[in-house]
C-alpha cells in the first residue's frame, strides 16, 4: 500500500511532532452536504449506502474533496455488529436506528452469534479496501465500532432511549446476564475492529456513545472494562505495527482518569469538557481529540475561529491533540462554516507546534 | 406557623447534625402513584393539577402518606414562569412540555414581562400556603423554579430539544441578546422563589436540568451566573432567616467546584457523579443532595438496599447528606421498591451519624 502523504493524525495520536494541529469531523460524511444527500436519495435509503462498498467509498471521499481534513472515516454505522447478529437493523425515517428482534432474555443472549466479520460483514470490509486504494495515501482512514455497552443499550432497548430503562434494569437486576452479553460484544468488536485493522485502517475509535448515561462504578463496571478487553484483543496491522486507538465517551468527563489507564493512544472528548483540564488530568498518558460544540457552527465566522482559537489555547503548546467536534455535525450547518473551522485549524494551531 | 416535627431535611442542608440521612426524591409527587393517576385522570390534564391549589396540595402530600420522606415538594411544574409570560405552555400527550408562542426575535425578548407571582402565578402561592397549612409541621416544603437557563431552553426551543440547536444558536451567535433574555428570566425566578418563600417555602431547588447542554466557559457564562443572581436576590422567610437553597445541574458534575461557590447550600448530584469524591472535592462548603440512579428501583429489594448502601457509604460519616435520586423517578416504578430505598437509608444511615 502507498506511503501516506499526510499523516498528521496519525502522529498526534502518538504524540509525536506535527507542524500544525490535525483535524476531522466526526460525521463529516454526511448530511450536511448537499452531494451526500444526491447520493443517499440516489441510493435509497441509508443501508444501501452503508452496505454498497462502492457508494460507501464515495461517500467516505465527499468531505475530502471540499475541506482539508486529515483523516478520513469509513462510512458505515455503529451498528452493523447486532445487524450482522440477526437483530434487524432499520432506520425509521426520523426516528434514529431501530431492531426488528430486541434482546429480551436470557435465551436471546445464549443464541447471539459472534459474526464473522468476513463474512457477515464483508461489506465493511470491501468499503475499507476500496476507501484505501481510493485514497492513495492522500490522509490516512479510520475505521470504528460503537463500544460493547453502546451496542447493548440499543440491542435491549431495541432503539435509541431517553432513560436505557430496559438495558439499565437487566444491568441492575440481572448483572451477570448482562456481562455475558458484553463478553460476547466485546470478541465481536475486537474481530470487527480486527478485520477493518486487516483491510486497510489506519486508526480505529470506538464510539462509547453511551456510556454516560451510567453511574461511576457501572461505567467501570458495564463499559470501560469492555472497551479495555477489545483494545487488549486488537492485532498489529500487516507490517506489524500496532495502529493507534480512540476511545470516545460521551458524557465521559468525569472518568477521563480510569479511561487513560484503558491502553487507548487517545481520548475522544465532548464538549461539555474543559480540554485545558482534560489535558492536566490525563497528563502524557494519552492524546485528546475535540472538542469545539457543533452547535458554535450556526454563529457567525469570526465567532467560530474565536472558539478555535480558544480550544487550541486551552489544549496548549505541544502535540497529541487532534481538533474535532465534540459530537456529530448537525445536518443543517452549513458546509461553508466548516471550511472556516478546518483552514482556522491550520493557521492558527502553527505556533503552538513551533520547535517541537 | 406551626414548628417542624421533622427538620432533619434543613439541618442536613445547613450541614447541622442529625440522627439520620434525610431523603425525598424528585418527582415523588407523580405518575408512579396510582392514587396521583387517579386524580390527574380526575382533573382532566396536568396543568389542572398544578392551577388547582386544592388538587396541587393533594397530590404534594400523596406520597406522605406511603412513605416516610422527610420533606416534601411543592407540586408544580418547572415551566410556570414561561407561562405566565404569555408563551402559552402546553403538554401534547407523551411528548413534554411545549410552548404555543416560543422567542425567536430580539423583539420577543424586549416584550417579555416579568411576572408578579402574586398575580400571574397566585395559584402557585395559593398551593404553597395550603400545602403548609395541611403538613402542620409534619416536614419542610421544598419550593423550586427552574433555572434561567433552563427555562431559555425551553422558551426558543418552543419544547424540549436533543440538541439546543435553537437556544445554543441564539447563545453563540448573539450573546447579548441571550444576556438579556437570561436577566430577565434572573429577576422572574428571584421574585418568584421569594413570593414562594413569603407564602412558607421552608427551602427553595433551582433546577438546572440543561446546564449540562452547555460546554465550560458557557455554563459559567450562561447558566451558573444567572443561577448565582437568582441565589443573591433571595430574600429571608417571614422571620428573618435565610431559608437553604439548593442547585441541580443535570450533566453538570465536572463543575461542582464552581458551583460550590456560587452561594447554595447545597448541590443536587445526578447519578453519574461519584458523591465520594464529590465531597472531596467540594469540601465542606455545601451540603450534597442525591444521587441513586433511578433505575436502580427496576431491581429487587437486595439489590436496591445494597445500592443504598453504597452511597451512604460513599458519602461517609457526618451530616451534610440529603438523600434523593439522581433523576426523577420514572413512571413505572413500582412504589414497594420506593418503600425499600426510604426505609434502608433511614435505617442504615444512623451508623454515620452517631455521636456527632
Amino acid at each position: 500500500m502507498s506511503q501516506l502523504k499526510n499523516d498528521r493524525f496519525i502522529k498526534a495520536l502518538l504524540k509525536e511532532p506535527v507542524d500544525k494541529t490535525p483535524i476531522w469531523m466526526m460525521r463529516q460524511a454526511g448530511r450536511y452536504l448537499p452531494e451526500y444527500r444526491a447520493l443517499r436519495a440516489e441510493a435509497g435509503s441509508f443501508m444501501n449506502l452503508c452496505t454498497n462498498p462502492e457508494l460507501a467509498c464515495e461517500v467516505t471521499l465527499q468531505p475530502l474533496e471540499r475541506f482539508d481534513f486529515d483523516a478520513a472515516i469509513l462510512f458505515s454505522d455503529i451498528l452493523t455488529i447486532p445487524d450482522a447478529m440477526g437483530l434487524g437493523l432499520y432506520f425509521a425515517e426520523g426516528e434514529g436506528p431501530k431492531f426488528e428482534r430486541p434482546i429480551r432474555t436470557a435465551s436471546d443472549i445464549d443464541k447471539l452469534p459472534v459474526p464473522d466479520p468476513e463474512i457477515e460483514l464483508k461489506y465493511v470490509m470491501d468499503a475499507v479496501r476500496l476507501i484505501r486504494k481510493n485514497l492513495n495515501g492522500r490522509v490516512p482512514l479510520i475505521g470504528f465500532s460503537g463500544s460493547p455497552w453502546t451496542l447493548a443499550t440499543y440491542m435491549v432497548e431495541g432503539s435509541s432511549s431517553k432513560t436505557f430503562s430496559k438495558v439499565k434494569g437487566m444491568m441492575f437486576d440481572q448483572p451477570k446476564l448482562m456481562h455475558k452479553m458484553l463478553n460476547k460484544l466485546a470478541q465481536s468488536v475486537a474481530s470487527y475492529l480486527n478485520a477493518q485493522i486487516a483491510a486497510g485502517a489506519q486508526a480505529v475509535m470506538l464510539f462509547d456513545t453511551w456510556g454516560g448515561a451510567l453511574g461511576t462504578e457501572e461505567y467501570k463496571e458495564f463499559s470501560l472494562y469492555y472497551a479495555q478487553q477489545v483494545r487488549s484483543l486488537l492485532n498489529t496491522n500487516q507490517n506489524g505495527t500496532q495502529v493507534p486507538t480512540v476511545l470516545f465517551t460521551k458524557g465521559g468527563g468525569q472518568w477521563l482518569e480510569s479511561m487513560a489507564d484503558s491502553g487507548y493512544d487517545a481520548l475522544g472528548l465532548d464538549w461539555q469538557t474543559d480540554i485545558g483540564l482534560a489535558r492536566e488530568r490525563v497528563g502524557s498518558k494519552v492524546a485528546l481529540q475535540g472538542n469545539m460544540d457543533p452547535i458554535t457552527l450556526y454563529a457567525d465566522a469570526e465567532i467560530i475561529k474565536a472558539k478555535v482559537e480558544m480550544i487550541l489555547e486551552k489544549y496548549g503548546v505541544g502535540t497529541g491533540h487532534v481538533f474535532n467536534l465534540g459530537h456529530g455535525i448537525l445536518p443543517d450547518i452549513n458546509p461553508d462554516s466548516v471550511k472556516v473551522m478546518v483552514d482556522a485549524v491550520h493557521e492558527s494551531s502553527m505556533k503552538y507546534h513551533k520547535g517541537m
